[in-house]
């Protein structure tokens, strides 16, 4: 186990949480995860969220989630990396407390999407591009991967049915979560007849809008080993970020994912392990393309074969390499600045044994990896399950 | 000096930049603190912003920034605290430099509002109060700010008069400013006469919509020392945030900013000094009635007394503790998410000697205090000049 651990973690299912403000979602996780450690009052919290000041008016959510979840007077904060949010509050949580700067703190990602019409949420999301560069010529996110998408199929000569894998297994492992958003299976078939959005990604290449919120509690190694029920306590190995241009026409290989290379290059150095080492991998699975470049990226396979670890099955539950192991981004759902959160909650729970029908056998090690925008930031975390 | 320091410092002056995107006026401060410290690639930067998002449908700053200054791969992130961000993301900064998690850091604060309608930067600015139970009942922050100096003079009894000092003060200070928006003189009279916005608050108790950037370098001691120049470096002797209720109707005296206080108390344990050490205090004067609430909450004077140290002269340049040196926010301007960045440089420039006409003589220690909302996040840092 590293310097830093999790001795708490909670998400609320993903859906459309009409009933409920982005405050009280919010503090709704940080007292299921408080609970979960066994905690009262950590020393400081850190929000991650990308888009309440557009969607909700709302900004100062780190003062506001404190106030919500009865923890006014603490340090809080809020941190934005775009839909790498969560993990990017993450990264300065775990690095504080693993420093000794702080000996808990909770990280806490929120996102409230479906108060406002799709058209709104989609402007809302083109503000993870540069609004002047890309969007103002007309590119939605969508858009951005369609042409990630074109053009690593006729760069590759990949078609489009290759990447249905992904898809389908995600919809698999989504059944398994109670908490998931599109807990329905998918065949390859029902993918290649999808509803075309952005030729070519269609509406089952895409994560859907939600709401959701999720939280972790970290604490120092030494405080996590002196717990009672420390068994429960899960490592952080490494959580590494790094950044690339926002705009995508600004890459010499638009293709190579260089953030993603250098975060999980770090990442595995930071740990000292290998690929081969990782039980699971929770990706970055909002669009099928940003799966595949990613998995390339981050080494798991040579450019232009990363579709090939889903038609080999490598990605599903039994392969060697299970990823969205409780239904990724694509069906547990994606609400955005708590995407992050969300994925460190579901490895967690793998780590732990507590992920139910969902379970990858024998899982000690895992990645997490939370991209944002066209991967410009790329937060990669590896845990370690206790001994 | 303490486990870290200023090594470069920068700010761009305050005012309508309608030729300059956001992202250009961040670069342009980054790589001039980057110059002044002597450093080509800092490990990470951390932007203070807070309105980007709704003013300029703009997010992911830390990665976009990071490109624009040349700095694309560089771990990058932004921190909202409403008008607390600048500070708050020092905070951050500061506290991982110290602890060894990174060698340097660059932090901006950068902030565009002049491109857009009063209403629609009013609007934006509530975002910093609670949606739901404050703005949604017709709230704006000189609304709020106006309750807050109705009940302090009724409570009291003191005059609107007595604000004056606060307002005339830093209007001379920005004279000695090259950088400050507001450069010219305010008479008592003219601020009695000032058109009224929310009664009592009028217009000369308010500070001014702006845009604006600045950037400090933080760099462990160990490399502050070891540079060439390092006389100009300045220490870090403290950097401490903490949180209050948002909605100001949750407190339980509304005049006693408790997140003040418990930023401001803590801050002076840390950096082991009394508030008579003090040299200097950048304040956050957004608006008057804020000055003399956060004076006496940080201990300056007893509640009630604050305007006493505008009338008996004390925080005039040659007083005991000269506030708002360069302008403050009333005069030099208000970029909010900025804000706390640029006391900081205005501290450092007093403590290195470089304050011009606006120079407090023999300033050793400087103490700057950034407010977000109606003092629901409070980041209090002490500098303190080199040997």
């Amino acid at each position: 186990m590293g310097g830093s651990a999790i001795i708490g973690a909670a998400e609320l299912p993903v859906g459309e949480h009409w009933m409920k403000s982005l405050a009280e979602l919010a503090a709704d996780a940080v007292r299921a995860a408080l609970r979960d450690a066994g905690l009262d009052r950590p020393d400081a919290l850190f929000v991650g969220n990308m888009l309440s000041g557009e969607l909700t008016a709302q900004q100062h959510l780190g003062a506001l989630v404190a106030d919500h979840a009865g923890l006014a007077g603490i340090e809080a904060v809020r941190v934005e990396a775009a839909c790498a949010s969560g993990a990017a509050a993450l990264r300065i949580a775990s690095a504080m407390v693993e420093a000794g700067v702080l000996d808990t703190a909770i990280v806490v990602g929120v996102e409230k999407m479906t108060d406002r019409s799709g058209p709104d949420v989609t402007a809302a999301l083109a503000s993870a591009a540069d609004a002047d560069f890309e969007v103002d010529q007309g590119l939605s996110f969508v858009a951005l991967n369609a042409l990630l998408m074109r053009r690593y199929m006729h760069e590759y000569g990949v078609s489009h049915a290759a990447f249905a894998p992904f898809v389908t297994n995600a919809h698999e492992n989504a059944l398994g979560n109670e908490n998931a958003m599109l807990r329905f299976r998918v065949s390859a078939e029902a993918f290649g007849e999808a509803k075309m959005i952005a030729d070519p990604v269609n509406l089952l290449d895409s994560a859907p809008i939600c709401d959701g919120a999720a939280a972790v509690v970290v604490a120092s190694r030494q405080r996590a080993e002196g717990r009672r029920g420390a068994s429960r306590a899960v490592g952080i190995r490494a959580c590494v970020s790094a950044t690339d241009t926002v705009a995508l026409h600004d890459r010499s290989d638009p293709l190579r994912l260089a953030a993603v290379a250098r975060s999980a290059g770090r990442a595995f150095e930071t740990a000292g392990i290998g690929r081969d080492d990782i039980d699971l991998l929770e990706a970055h699975d909002a669009f099928s393309i940003m799966t595949v470049l990613s998995l390339e990226a981050s080494g798991f396979a040579p450019g232009g074969a990363g579709t090939h670890l889903g038609e080999s099955g490598v990605i599903a539950r039994g392969g060697s390499l299970p990823i969205s192991t409780l239904g990724g981004l694509k069906a547990r759902g994606h609400p955005v600045g708590a995407t992050g959160v969300y994925q460190i909650v579901e490895a967690v729970r793998q780590l732990r044994g507590e992920a139910g029908p969902a379970q990858v056998a024998n899982a000690r090690l895992a990645m997490a990896q939370n991209i944002g925008g066209s991967a410009a930031t790329v937060v990669t975390t590896i845990l370690e399950a206790a001994d």
